[in-house]
């Protein structure tokens, strides 16, 4: 089961490492994460995406990293109410002469082309897991020369 | 100087500890973070954002990065022209009754509102570090009540 966890921490050198290990060292991926400033430049936001092969390995997790001093605050938004979105940069072919397909799949998707050249458009997207899913599927159709995603962030509701 | 530094890595449990020690071994706290899978699922991308206080131990940071077996490339984006992007989800209070406010402002920088209550509005926002600068001054004068962001993301043109 996927869990999304996020962890208000100091915004301090050191603390992502601390954290990171914590994950590696049960031999969790991380699958996804995200860390910037929140509204408090001396505090960060981390939303951290896991598969959980073991929940009660994941309850230790969370546990510890609830130790950590650095931590402030972790809570696991899986079973809560809450809105998530990532954000894509991407590349995409358009060296068959494909950029009126991509600015109709634009549209379809409320996506923004950012630049236009003869071979490729950049496209920027922001949605939710299957709203995503469904973007690079099309655009894959076409052909992905380069693709950046910011990895999940969530907001309760 | 801030630095944007991007990596491609194999998605592997402990990639991520191993390149964040590197950084906090030498004092050099991580600005801002994306880690998220590249359009090949066995390799994510990591876009790192540092001030770099010292550009001698940042080209060492570098070199130490090129030298781990999971890393496949680095990059510091800094001297080249790239588009980058961030992604907010941020909870602006409306206690107040300024709902019509937050839609005009939402309207101006082409943001999004996911969600409106009595109390607050959640808010959607991706943009350029200079456009969401300007977004969250004009939200703190309604007031944040909660802040998420992605770290930066970036494409080379």
């Amino acid at each position: 089961m996927r869990h999304t966890i996020q962890a208000l921490v100091e915004n301090k050198f050191g603390v992502l490492a601390r954290i990171s290990s914590l994950f590696s060292a049960r031999g969790y991926n991380i699958n996804s994460l995200a860390v910037g400033e929140t509204n408090d430049s001396t505090i960060s936001c981390m939303t951290i995406v896991v598969n959980a092969k073991d929940e009660r390995i994941l309850e230790q997790i969370k546990k510890q990293l609830n130790k950590l001093v650095d931590v402030i605050t972790v809570s696991d938004l899986t079973k809560k109410d809450y809105i998530d979105r990532e954000l894509l940069l991407l590349k995409v072919d358009s060296s068959d002469g494909g950029e009126k397909e991509i600015q109709l799949l634009v549209k379809r998707f409320g996506a923004k082309v950012l630049e236009e050249k003869a071979k490729y458009s950049i496209i920027e997207f922001s949605g939710d897991h299957s709203r995503i899913k469904e973007l690079l599927e099309e655009c894959r159709k076409k052909g992905i020369k380069e693709l950046v995603r910011t990895g999940k962030i969530a907001i309760v509701k």
